[in-house]
């Protein structure tokens, strides 16, 4: 099984961080499901200041169909219209609805 | 064995980038032994624009005494006179010289 790891950037609004930070305390666990069921492991999300960090790592054979798999979740869909108010948008890049990919520039197992 | 997740944040000066990508694109294996022989794992770097990210894994049972001697490396040492002059000081938080440890606020295998 291949692995391809993700790092993700965003900016959240100051006054949503407390918000950000205790939906992502007690996550849905159908939310939880539905990213194990598209194939992401190893999930983390950091945080400094106004600044959030993702790190995953994608198990699946087509991360493009997985994410399209992921969208059409009701309960992930209900979960974004949460989280996804609490970004800055376009902040960090201009096609980015809240989380930006970010470039790897090393690993080492 | 336990394992303990680490995320870091750091800022390049803007004319340092290039340089620092291809020391990560070409890193000393001596420094990459010490990195293992210091008990982390799964080591990525993921860059956007001046910022940079760092995620690994600990494993070992003392991370303050792994990462003593790991200044003690003198090719590390070495790398570090090459990397930390990319980073600009005192950025992110006061107290870190490059990298600055973030707070995870979620997680999920």
């Amino acid at each position: 099984m291949s692995k391809v790891v993700f790092g993700q950037l965003g900016r959240l609004k100051p006054e949503k961080i407390q918000e950000y930070e205790a939906l992502h305390g007690d996550p849905w666990p159908e939310v939880l499901k539905t990213i194990h069921d598209c194939n992401l492991r190893n999930y983390s999300i950091f945080r400094h200041e106004d600044l959030v960090f993702a790190y995953f790592e994608y198990v699946g054979q087509d991360y493009d169909a997985d994410m399209a798999k992921m969208e059409l979740c009701p309960h992930t869909q209900a979960w974004w219209t949460r989280t996804k108010p609490c970004f800055v948008k376009f902040s960090i890049r201009p096609d980015s609805e809240f989380y930006a990919d970010m470039k790897q520039i090393f690993y080492f197992p």
